[in-house]
């Protein structure tokens, strides 16, 4: 991370804190030393995590003229509680092996149910134990949130915003699949996807849940911010997920090189790169992007199509316009100003980051 | 259903409406023509279902007095958005195929994929479809819940109940998944499954949600009825279940005959056949439960163990103390006389039900 995540630095105590406190009072429900595991699987993911949505939550709601408060620590701190439900839930759909430099949670009940040699598929033990502390999780974002110490009007405004996100994100997350399936990788469909994703969830409705609690209303201004900073910064946050998904340092990122390949994700990368290949370059696109046993040789093929294709820089040029527009849109909101110069920063952060 | 099922038949209406109301608000959000295919899967699973847990809820509400009030009709229809959502899931866990006499939801998804000759594993997606989907309808139930229009009181009383509920429903079946790996078949640990399965999550609980939505407070009066009454239904319940899932009849269960033999449910009938077997029992249920490819033969073998070990007769027997300890709790509470009279006819058809 830049010098440019000062925003991100100093959220970042506070969400740590908030969700050891939640987790803590989650223990008495946990004493069963069978259901032990449970608990301290959701504690060791949630210990790493880059807190960006939490960030945006909390600046927006600086923006709106709110001041440090530890309810809204919390309530952006729920966030993260959402996120780590998703990507439990995402490396099980996506058959992955590796989260954050460590087993994936499926991976980690499958290898306790083969350590102890029990019954059964372990295969199938690790997947329905990832799927159950994921529910765990997003049941808990929502208990979460409401228990913040929010006042009761600003979380009844904010409410209908938090349960749109949530159905969006599901939405998101099945178009996703469904482009996955379909394979067409057009421009648009990949675009749709990165909106829903990463545009809607990761930024905009982060940012507006913080806006809408601090103005306990939801004003044109702060849909039109919502929109035009937060989703652009959102879509451009996805753009650079993809380029290092492909592009990334393994020892930064904590998942294996070239692994959006190997699952065959249909990004905007991907989009751009067949959209302008020759017929040999989609060649090779289709016979080696979501190979499950696709080898370094394999990775180095498609990196080069996408390189000669001027894919990558056409998406760092998309990332830099879509950056501009959202600062852009951020200087004539009628916001706090150091919320401005933090928010201008983050969105820098999220876009320019390497893991 | 028998006749005594009376006071399920009396909520049923205003559930289902309640559930088609709100699926209707949800539509907006699902215009996309791709993304209808999930509500409409939604609608299709809600249009069915015993209506078990909003009866309880509902006649928990009327005990303590509460009246006819289609706040509370809304409140009590959204523990069935829960139980979509737990069975969707479960059927994902279990690789069940078939669950109300249709296709299991992820195989739906699955034909879906393979009817379109989509890429990737058809299996896969159907898996991930349904994932997403049973995430879909735990957010729905929360969200149901909340705004159903009962008073910021009542909902605040009741929240740490439901939130305990949801934590329970996931722990206990996370409980399943390992007393299955495990296959002790202990009857200490198959109660034990069955009380958080359904003992709580199934009556208990509702009843609780309904009586403090009414009394606005937890009285010392309901915790004991909510754990003489309600666990002890809750696991008669469950027993019943376990007799179903070996004994029931297809066209009633609307699953495969011998279902739960095949998935190797480790189930009180089981664990009960287990401690009295002789050795050549005892390897007869070894060498066959949980075989995936278990035929009627099979099926028929494991029965006769069942019924020649008299654990058949055994859980008959319990079911039938657990009602009549549940009914003794019921005389002793102060409630009102026309829910004691629905929670005994209740207890009677959710204990002895056939399907």
């Amino acid at each position: 991370m830049t010098a440019s995540a000062a925003p991100l630095d100093l959220i970042r105590p506070e969400v740590d804190r908030s969700l050891r406190m939640f987790v803590e009072r989650q223990r008495p429900l946990f004493a069963d030393p069978q259901l032990a595991v449970l608990l301290s699987t959701a504690e060791d993911f949630l210990a790493s995590g880059k807190r960006l949505r939490p960030a945006f939550c909390y600046w927006g709601w600086r923006a709106a003229g709110g001041g440090d408060d530890p309810a809204l620590h919390a309530a952006a701190a729920s966030l993260e509680l959402l996120q780590a439900s998703a990507l439990i839930h995402d490396d099980v759909m996506d058959s992955s092996d590796v989260r954050r430099g460590m087993p994936a949670v499926h991976r980690k009940f499958e290898q306790m149910h083969r350590q102890a040699g029990w019954h059964g598929s372990a295969e199938q033990f690790g997947e329905g134990a990832a799927v159950l502390l994921g529910n765990l999780l997003l049941i808990w974002a929502g208990e979460m949130w409401r228990n913040s110490g929010m006042g009761p009007e600003a979380l009844a405004a904010a409410q209908p915003v938090h349960e749109q996100m949530l159905t969006e994100l599901m939405s998101g997350q099945y178009l996703d699949l469904l482009e996955q399936a379909q394979g067409e990788s057009t421009l648009d469909g990949a675009l749709r996807v990165a909106l829903y994703k990463s545009g809607k969830y990761s930024v905009e409705q982060p940012l507006r849940l913080g806006l809408v609690l601090a103005a306990q209303a939801q004003h044109p201004w702060i849909d039109r911010l919502c929109v035009q900073y937060g989703q652009q910064v959102g879509i451009a946050f996805q753009l650079r997920d993809d380029i290092l998904g492909v592009f990334g340092d393994p020892t930064e990122t904590g998942k294996p090189a070239g692994d959006d390949l190997r699952e065959g994700k249909r990004t905007i990368l991907i989009a751009r790169a067949l959209s302008v290949a020759t017929p040999a370059q989609a060649e090779t696109v289709r016979a080696l992007l979501g190979d499950p046993l696709l080898d370094a040789d394999g990775v180095e093929r498609l990196r080069s199509v996408i390189l000669d294709t001027g894919a990558l820089s056409a998406c760092e040029e998309m990332i830099k316009r879509f950056l501009d527009d959202a600062l852009h849109a951020l200087d004539q909101a009628p916001i706090d100003e150091s919320a401005r110069t933090a928010l201008a920063a983050l969105a820098v952060a999220a876009t320019s980051r390497r893991t």
